[in-house]
């Protein structure tokens, strides 16, 4: 049996999951990422470093962020929302909002971010810029399957 | 440490994985869905019903697929890959082909797609209309993150 997940579930489960999705677009070429975000309300907070996606978002802030999670063929959850990038630049305004979501975000388990990762390539390492942003997210939709056997919370 | 993969290696982990994730974009909002895949050489098949992402897709046929298998903190593996939609028409031109995919996607563990599923919805089963596509591969890249003390694969 599929369900329709409302907002509110949808959020809780893209909080919960962490790793997600995060999809941005340059002249409709679409270019995917895995990132590692904390949830406060409606908004997605993530840090990175410097890099094409952070070009591409700049100058569309249109994004997709998705999750699931596939735990057998009838029990699995996914969860697509659209949301719009801002950054969050090191500016007195947005200080206390900064504070928060590093705190969101190294809250838990370990963050993990490829993109953040100390990278060596071409035998030498990576200047590392961390960039903060979040993502105000809109319209949501999500779908879980459950076995027709479960209990099905019906709230 | 991170390694970047070679191409033979992302196609492999992609073929590997089944489960990636599907970007395409409509007027530069992207879209992300869960799907699974099965590959040959360059191309990825895929299997769903006619929807929203069909649309946008023959609209514009670039997108970006991404897998990802994160074990541990020091042990993950990321690929991304550019591509073009074509969708696989009933046409005798097509017939081998299509034939081909529907042997590979149904081959292995059972195909899981959300879309697919029986879904019943505002309490009405939808009605289901297959339809196979293929992604061709363009540009891929791949890291992976193994342990100092792992032993790599020096080819």
């Amino acid at each position: 049996m599929i369900i329709e997940m409302n907002r509110d579930e949808c959020l809780e489960f893209l909080g919960h999951k962490r790793l997600v999705r995060l999809g941005c677009s340059r002249e409709d070429q679409p270019y995917i990422m895995p990132i590692y975000v904390a949830r406060d309300g409606d908004r997605l907070y993530a840090f990175t470093t410097f890099g094409q996606k952070i070009e591409w978002m700049r100058r569309n802030p249109l994004v997709c962020v998705e999750a699931d999670e596939m735990e057998s063929l009838e029990k699995w959850c996914s969860v697509i929302a659209f949301g719009q990038y801002a950054e969050m630049h090191k500016t007195p305004e947005l200080e206390e909002e900064r504070h928060r979501a590093h705190e969101l975000l190294w809250q838990g388990p370990r963050t993990w971010e490829p993109g953040y990762a100390r990278t060596i390539l071409h035998g030498k390492r990576r200047e590392l810029e961390p960039l903060y942003f979040r993502i105000d997210v809109g319209e949501i939709t999500g779908r879980r399957a459950v076995s027709d056997n479960a209990t099905i919370d019906p709230h």
